[in-house]
């Protein structure tokens, strides 16, 4: 296990952060994201000033122009005099270099403000990873006081809907003409949706794409004085739509502010689970199982002799150092 | 922690599982889908008569005709009189009502055939059920007895990448002309893929997608000997490319059949950690924290008098019974 026992670099770093600083921020984020050893301890640090943020998901499918609307919103924010730190999860593959182009296209439109930090997180590594390394960055982020933290992801994995659902507000961006519609619709968000954004809203097919959110609409059942989820048009490329969509996030912060707390008690409940879970396996991995042992069990089961339920049980038994069955 | 003891009811319905009754084989995967009592034992059961099927995982974007494409092929490998089993992993949203279109529309082609046997899977559930869920079922149908089992789903996720990257060939479908092709390519994917399907290849903007793709192809350092992905143009509503798409197959198979075992390997230890961090949650649930406890934990992180990781770590010390930190 992780000691989380805090160092004083790993105490100096989150000072720095707290304090706002950006390479303070960048390193922060990089030691959570590739899970370095302080980790742990400069999370921990971080936690208590959290809190202060007002954590925006946003999702949808790839080419929806989730980047740009987002460059847009903060650009507004930024207008407001309101601090800005955005998480792009990028889903990446190892020919196209990572998450780079991304951050040099956006960089261009914010360059020099500090008042932006942009971050993009590959989500590459073991599962579960990709959750645990944006809440942090998340934390990382609300730590160093910024106003708004906005988490960005392509939307039809489970993970990456999971992290815009315990969100704060949870922003769903459709665009017109990507073929079949209701394929489009059908990939788990229509339910975590704020608020939908119609994106390219001058292309054919956005009245279409609207109706078909309409009548998805009218058919859940909201309960009186729920919150009905607003369709707003945007055209991220020109910023058309952009302060009308700023309009319903603010509208929807200030109907939920009462049960924002509960929201957020979802999210450390998902987020305490994940720690423990990965917690046990690293003592797994630590403490019980002998070296090679693992692979001595994978060869047992490939050749059936061992089934997977039977060789988990017993080595929780001996995590446990008891008989867990009764 | 679930009794891993087989009752007769299980018993039995493993044994009409393995003489491939349709009824049995849908019971069965219920059973693991909704994670009910008996569920691991049925498994465990089942397990031993599992490897015998050829598992293929099937991905891409949403609307890229997946669905039809898996139909055809199967029509083609009833032709050779082999059986098949398709586990649609389908994201769902409460206002369609699930995966039934699905499952209608397909069923229409191959209605009456013994030989198919067609699942839909819901994304729904708790964080990893879907992985285990569709690794579970797909026990089920490689212990009925399927030569193939198909295993198709959304290609964006993290939980749905790693379903298809364990199966022994990973297909990923693509389609041109939904927008920016950087972007659609961009989804974590390309590495996984042994075999590019470009689908519905008549439309506009197929040799561009194909152009691209062989371009990221050409940038990844292959070593000598080593499969290079082909790249298929199918059109599936017509059947057109299907079997040059089998073809494709089977080469792979041919051609990875040493290397299989190391796949399965790699497959097993996913599903071995899954389970046994399952198991380990389920025990702290039932036998780790008393009732109400962890809401008063949430509450104390939601105030800041907490971080969740040495929340985590007081739980974990408990479950183990000792000091873990060192």
């Amino acid at each position: 296990m992780a000691d989380p026992a805090i160092t004083p670099a790993v105490a100096s770093l989150a000072q720095r952060v707290r304090a706002g600083e950006a390479r303070a921020i960048a390193r922060a984020i990089s030691l959570v994201e590739d899970d370095e050893p302080g980790a742990a301890a400069l999370v921990g640090a971080l936690f208590r000033a959290t809190g202060g943020a007002y954590l925006v998901g946003v999702t949808g499918p790839p080419g929806a122009g989730k980047s740009t609307l987002v460059d847009r919103l903060s650009l507004q924010l930024r207008a407001r005099d309101e601090t800005v730190g955005i998480i792009a999860v990028d889903p990446t593959s190892p020919y196209s270099g990572g998450a780079i182009l991304g951050d040099r296209v956006r960089m261009q439109a914010q360059a020099g403000d500090d008042g932006v930090f942009i971050r993009s997180m590959a989500t590459r590594g073991h599962l579960g990873g990709l959750s645990r390394a944006t809440h942090e960055a998340a934390y990382v982020l609300d730590a160093a006081g910024k106003h708004w933290v906005v988490i960005e992801t392509v939307g039809v994995g489970q993970d990456e809907v999971d992290i815009v659902r315990t969100a704060d507000i949870a922003i769903v961006v459709l665009v017109p003409g990507t073929g079949d519609e209701v394929q489009a619709l059908k990939a788990g968000i229509m339910e975590i949706a704020d608020i939908f954004v119609v994106n390219k809203s001058d292309r054919e097919g956005a009245d279409r794409l609207e109706a078909s959110i309409e009548a998805m609409l009218a058919l859940a059942d909201a309960e009186p004085g729920a919150w009905r989820p607003p369709i707003v048009r945007t055209q991220a490329t020109t910023g058309e739509g952009v302060p009308e969509l700023l309009a319903a996030v603010e509208a929807f912060r200030a109907h939920t502010a009462p049960a924002r707390h509960e929201r957020r008690r979802v999210r450390h409940a998902f987020r305490l689970r994940e720690l423990l879970a990965d917690r046990f396996m690293e003592h797994v991995d630590r403490r019980v199982l002998a070296p090679g042992e693992l692979d001595g069990l994978l060869a047992q089961i490939a050749d059936r002799g061992l089934d997977p339920y039977t060789a988990a049980n017993g080595i929780l038994e001996r995590a446990l150092g008891r008989d867990t069955t009764r």
